[in-house]
């Protein structure tokens, strides 16, 4: 299908981030680069957006297109709808590429530069089709962020600007349309004020790179990546408002805080303009609603890091660590006082990222808990980070749930652990979940020992066997559960 | 106990913040504020606290503290082990509660200022003890976000420094100590500098607030949540690693992009220190390490916020709507060609984020899945989000699963439903999930329908009643599964 064409004119970094974007969405992509180094370079970009883009919706991309590689430029840009020009920031060069498009470009093509500098007026200079040229600025990795500076001029019309935002959207990207150029647009701006100061404070041996990016990634950055500048100030401000942050704030700009000096002058006007667009962007919204979202976008984005075991998440995961036998969580056989009894596997709050629309616990957070405990079973029987790493683990092969109360957000829940059954490669655990005294949900789960060679059933190490045993015995006594073997609907 | 009392000066939304986070984690706390609604103001700041940080750790924080009142700062300050200054920022008002610290805090503790723009020692100035005067700076929600500004002096013995880093981790807060005094510490030079920035973009017409919070939380906002702004360099300098980055970036530098001009000068002693700090800090992990980390990362963080339904997140999210259709993937009985198949209701690639240690799809995921796949069910039966708000809904009472074969990153999986029965208030779906067309997992659930009211087992609507019996109906000729009514293990 002619339409969905994508021309590349650079690869490296970015050009294999515009490729992989259009690739995986079902484009067709043809990549110009005289480097002959382009096609190892965009392999590796696209290795790394085959494994990370595909799952990030939750429906299926479309099948993959075909990429090929052109040594003639004329040939990879001919029939394409779309050419993302990807060449180094020097003008130029830029030029003499656009220069060149005109001659081999589809007259219909958005032509777009990934710039991060220049003004699109600049890329049109001289040009006979200006208005086929648009700059679409895009952010590293390109097949992840989804933002893009769509900057346009007077050359471009309306329907230019509007293909391009269809074109991206359509490949899972966000346009900021900047209609009034300047160099280095938005963002550009941005981080080189950030920079800039940041060069200074190392310069000037108040914070080291670590340290700021510290302050950075456990500190602001967290905020910003779910709510921006402005809208987090708003909420900083609280039930007064934007015109009251800006008033209390406002002074601060003409004391000699930062390096960077000019300062514009802090009107009435100004205030007005900044409050009243404030107020358009997010005044259908209570600053204890926004405070609500923001904290429940912090605590998914800090959970996720958790997840991940980086930056502010390892902060978490650290200390969760030194809080266990705080809690009375056994993390060795030598913790368990009477084996006779239940062990308690989870002690925990129930958190705001494991609500779903009805307003509780998600029935699958149930089972991410349950699979806490069986974690935590494991490693009190020996099934340790260093025995798994040495190649034996324990994989799930059967559950069976049952959920007999709701938890809501914040709820105390504990989960006891019994194992109905072991010897040899099987193990059958018991969960049994509460919420102060009262029982939740129940979780049956039938473990299978497998080495990781492999990937098939094997013999636990003796000393896990012989752990199993000492439960399996002592809690014989317990009986077993009422509802343990049974089938759904089985009473 | 005696050490486990903070003294909290000044209420507010910072006060109150650090009144949460020492409270919830176990100590006592007792706030002096003569603004007579700190009590209301602080239960407003508690309340979103509650909501949001018990849950944050995977193990329950110790039971709360208690919280006082004290319309006298002696009483407040007496024994406590910790005082937390957050009076209005002006020096004069500052330097007089300090010097009135001296006279009633005891010589041990930890007197700590929420300043984000003085220096300690214009804090210290006077005092008879100023070794116990220390800047702890926090950022608001001080109750979720970790990063703490500590800066001292001469004036503070390294013994003090260790104390307050000791306590402050653990409430589960991680200090940044920053030796060297200046104006604004570290965050906010660089807060500023973004901040006057923003405001000349806004001045000159070239966004509004909206347009470039989206480019910070679509963006680089992304970024610096999880990597700050140095590794981030760092990983876009690629190989060739952080001194060709810097000459690369560097020339930018001296042209006319910001409106803040003040620059460092771009010596071969800068790059060498910030290379060298860079290389100290992240030098043991490869690019394509770090590519990898961050790239988990964003997945990570987009998909926490697609769940909240907020910023990049709800791109996602409405983007995933406009495909459904184009996966073959139905929304309503209309779309349903044949009722006698079992119905596609998932069809997706694993997202990095479903994947834990053993290097595969956790076992909580599946069921992640099998949860989407009942949603879409029931969306197409017309359990519609419309249906929902109007307070009917289904909730899962059991669910038993099998695990039969792997599922690794970016993998496609399908699931296919069947309604095994129906009638009445009860529902049994049979999910089965496929990868390039062998079984990976089996799903049985018995949902039931509920009034979100009452909370209690209620009669779906007529038309959901028929679309059940459709299914019931025209897929009995595809016989019972083997594997279905049975218990674990059970063959």
């Amino acid at each position: 299908m002619m339409g969905n064409v994508a021309a590349i004119i650079g690869g490296g970094v970015i050009g294999g981030g515009w490729a992989a974007r259009f690739l995986l969405n079902g484009w067709d992509v043809r990549v110009f680069d005289p480097d002959p180094e382009a096609e190892r370079k965009i392999g590796e970009v696209l290795a790394n957006a085959r494994r990370s883009l595909p799952g990030l919706g939750d429906v299926a991309l479309p099948p993959e297109g075909t990429l090929t590689f052109h040594a003639d430029m004329a040939e990879a840009v001919a029939g394409a709808a779309w050419v993302q020009e990807s060449v180094p920031e020097r003008l130029d060069i830029k030029q003499k590429v656009y220069t060149a498009l005109m001659e081999c470009a589809d007259e219909g093509a958005v032509i777009g530069s990934s710039t991060s500098g220049f003004k699109p007026s600049e890329l049109q200079e001289g040009l006979s089709r200006p208005g086929q040229v648009v700059v679409t600025h895009p952010f590293n990795p390109v097949y992840l962020l989804p933002v893009i500076e769509l900057v346009t001029t007077a050359a471009n019309d309306q329907a230019m600007a509007d293909k391009a935002m269809a074109t991206l959207r359509a490949i899972g990207m966000e346009p900021v349309h900047i209609k009034k150029e300047i160099d280095a647009h938005v963002a550009d701006r941005l981080l080189e004020a950030v920079w800039r100061e940041a060069l200074w404070l190392v310069k000037d041996e108040i914070a080291t790179t670590e340290e700021i990016d510290n302050i950075m990634r456990y500190g602001f950055g967290l905020r910003w990546a779910q709510m921006g500048l402005f809208e987090t100030y708003r909420v900083a401000g609280g039930e007064a408002g934007m015109k009251h942050f800006m008033a209390q704030f406002g002074p601060c700009l003409s004391w000699p805080w930062t390096k960077l000096m000019d300062v514009p002058e802090f009107t009435d006007e100004l205030v007005d303009l900044i409050a009243g667009q404030s107020d358009a962007q997010s005044g259908h919204k209570t600053i204890r609603e926004l405070e609500r979202e923001r904290d429940g976008n912090l605590v998914g984005i800090l959970r996720a890091l958790k997840a991940q075991g980086n930056a502010a998440g390892k902060l978490i995961s650290d200390r969760d660590q030194t809080r266990l036998a705080g809690a009375g969580i056994a993390s060795t056989m030598a913790e368990i006082k009477d084996p006779a009894q239940p062990v308690l596997t989870v002690k925990r709050a129930v958190p705001l990222d494991w609500l779903d629309y009805n307003g509780h616990m998600n029935e699958s957070r149930y089972l991410e808990c349950f699979s806490a405990a069986t974690d935590r079973m494991m490693h009190i029987l020996g099934c340790t980070p260093d025995y798994i790493a040495n190649g034996g683990s324990y994989f799930t092969a059967e559950t069976h749930l049952r959920h007999l109360n709701e938890a809501h957000a914040g709820a105390p829940i504990e989960v006891h652990t019994r194992i109905l059954s072991g010897g040899g490669k099987k193990m059958l655990l018991w969960h049994e979940m509460t919420c102060q005294g009262e029982l939740v949900a129940t979780g049956e789960t039938m473990q299978i020992h497998v080495s990781l060679e492999t990937r098939r059933a094997s013999e636990p190490s003796d000393e896990i066997a012989e752990n199993i045993e000492t439960f399996v015995t002592a809690q014989a006594v317990l009986g077993t559960p009422e509802w343990a073997g049974k089938a759904i609907g089985q009473r």
